[in-house]
């Protein structure tokens, strides 16, 4: 079978929605009258389908389509345009929900490493992992790599960028990269972990490649980017080159395209790694069914696509660990910024954060 | 003046706006607890700050803040994000306007060629411009280079890619573009005109990289994107580099942003010469006010910044173009794609739109 299933949201009337599928289903692979095509192909094989319209709601309804793989073109930018490039200018229709055949996951490619290989990464074959990040943007090269190194020594697992950090003058990337790679290096050498550094990549395509080049060159394993900032595009090849990729959210959430649909499938699809969520009871309005159905889109079987650790973020303290840990399980990575800033000792505050998690190395 | 100034529509009460905004500011900034920041410095001059809070409707405030120029690094991705990359997860805010110092226009550079350089591409100094566009997906290189054929022979100004066109193994990039181009080099010859083609460019960074300098080789000149899809930054690094650029608006609607800020400022800010979006009466719903608030924000004078050439779309036909050129004035490019194709004679149709148009050369 050589379409993936797309399912929306529509508001629309039951008189209307018919013909509205329909349009949709054109407005997503052709885009022009039907009538005018004259290569019976393109009728068969590339225009999409309308396989399923039933009521989602009063004036709504649930549209599946049935569009051809070979729209795509394998490529996950693409993807995103056939699933939702132009209806996202119809405010009525929402995306909800993609699946794909299962030769399709595999053309995608999926995560490179997923959660088994983040674990070889850091060492933790078990338990669930600690991140942090480094903060604010505005320090220093060297600043970031003193946080870095008290993070590390601390046995904090993953310390990614914060997502403001770019390539600003305050600390350029390549120098930001060399000066906390080599913090975390020393530090790892001192205690024997394995703590992973992951730069945050931003840009153009020319800008990205040199990141990625210089990101090698400090002996980085594994980057950040913001998908819908940067492209998902960039998230694939990145994957594709071996590095392991930890999806941002940024400019994620405004998409009308369902959390657990645009976070745990379409980013783990693409070849994310690990993906950051806003957490619920923390900053952002996330409901907590919302982080499950983040959590489990990006963890559960997936044709033979790797899991991606899901990293729940934002509002986060050392004191909600066990429950973060209770509501999600051990597969998680647990992000914590702010609150180990603010506290009164950095160095205790963050030991506190790794030695809760690590007593949950049992955890079922 | 080293800030922007951005303004957002929150959701909230009278009594919570002043916390919400200052959170706003952290938040579009560094993101972590103030009182954890010990470089005062950063305090000064990276922190976002509230600039005024005014009532915005019933439980609505529009709040404006000053985000330090510093924080972008001038790249119009990272731009993207400072503005909105956290808060568009948290469905409370939108983006509804956004200004920045004229030393900073400059520096993000704006169009590179502007209405006046794609004017000087077409060799089409006063009138409105024509634009069509080569559909349906799935097509052979062969099947699209006829078509832009007949399009570049009927007059046709800019023939662009359907946006749906990528690299796909129906007509893959490199191709599709060769043959497209000769076509049309083949009907500039023949007529004396210079009808331009639009390719579409899409991928990650490898991807775009190679598509760019396949589509230098075959002589192009210009190149449409997506930039909600392949990063606002791409757009940034292919006018920097001398292309002139469109901007297509596929998954740019869903963006909490308002269009004229996103399609008008944003765009054109980070170098699109041509802005497509939807028009009003057609397939989509933007109202006609939000229409001219797109056309406007893209060719008012703005710093030193080149204007763009407003491209409505969707449902266009060769009937409405004395009403739309009527609307918009004579500094539009008129996109029609469908309904030229399911005219009786494509040549006839194309060339009755092409004639119209020439008919308003003297319209105010």
């Amino acid at each position: 079978m050589n379409r993936l299933q797309a399912s929306y949201r529509i508001r629309a009337s039951a008189a209307a929605i018919d013909a509205r599928a329909r349009a949709l289903a054109i407005e997503q692979s052709v885009e022009m009258p039907p009538a005018a095509i004259t290569e019976q192909r393109i009728h068969d094989e590339v225009v999409a389908r309308v396989e399923d319209i039933a009521a989602d709601g009063p004036g709504h309804f649930r549209v599946t389509l049935g569009i051809a793989m070979e729209t795509t073109g394998g490529e996950a930018g693409q993807l995103l345009n056939m699933l939702f490039g132009n209806c996202s200018l119809q405010e009525e229709v929402s995306l909800v929900d993609v699946d794909l055949p299962e030769a399709a996951l595999r053309a995608f490619g999926g995560p490179s490493h997923g959660t088994g290989g983040l674990r070889a990464l850091c060492g933790a074959t078990a338990r669930p992992l600690t991140c942090s990040a480094l903060k604010p943007q505005g320090s220093s090269p060297a600043a970031l790599a003193a946080l870095a190194g008290t993070l590390a020594a601390a046995g904090i697992d993953f310390i990614k960028d914060d997502h403001g950090l770019a390539d600003q003058h305050s600390a350029p990337f390549a120098a930001r990269v060399a000066a906390v790679q080599g913090a975390i290096d020393a530090a790892n050498r001192a205690s024997g972990r394995q703590c992973v550094y992951v730069p945050n990549i931003s840009g153009g395509p020319l800008r990205i490649g040199e990141q990625l080049r210089a990101a090698r060159e400090a002996g980085v394993r594994m980057v950040m980017l913001a998908p819908m900032i940067s492209g998902l595009g960039a998230v694939q090849e990145i994957a594709a080159s071996g590095l392991a990729v930890m999806a941002h959210p940024a400019l994620g959430g405004a998409a009308r395209i369902a959390p657990a649909t645009l976070i745990g499938k379409l980013f783990r699809l693409a070849g994310a790694d690990a993906v950051i969520y806003p957490n619920h009871g923390g900053r952002f309005g996330y409901t907590a069914a919302s982080c499950q159905d983040i959590a489990d889109a990006a963890r559960r079987p997936w044709g033979g696509l790797r899991p991606a650790m899901p990293v729940p973020a934002g509002g986060m303290s050392p004191a909600r660990v066990e429950e973060m840990v209770g509501f999600y399980g051990r597969e998680v990575m647990l992000l914590i910024g702010g609150a180990l800033l603010e506290a009164a000792d950095l160095r205790t505050a963050a030991g506190d954060f790794v030695r809760r998690v690590h007593a949950l190395e049992n955890t079922p």
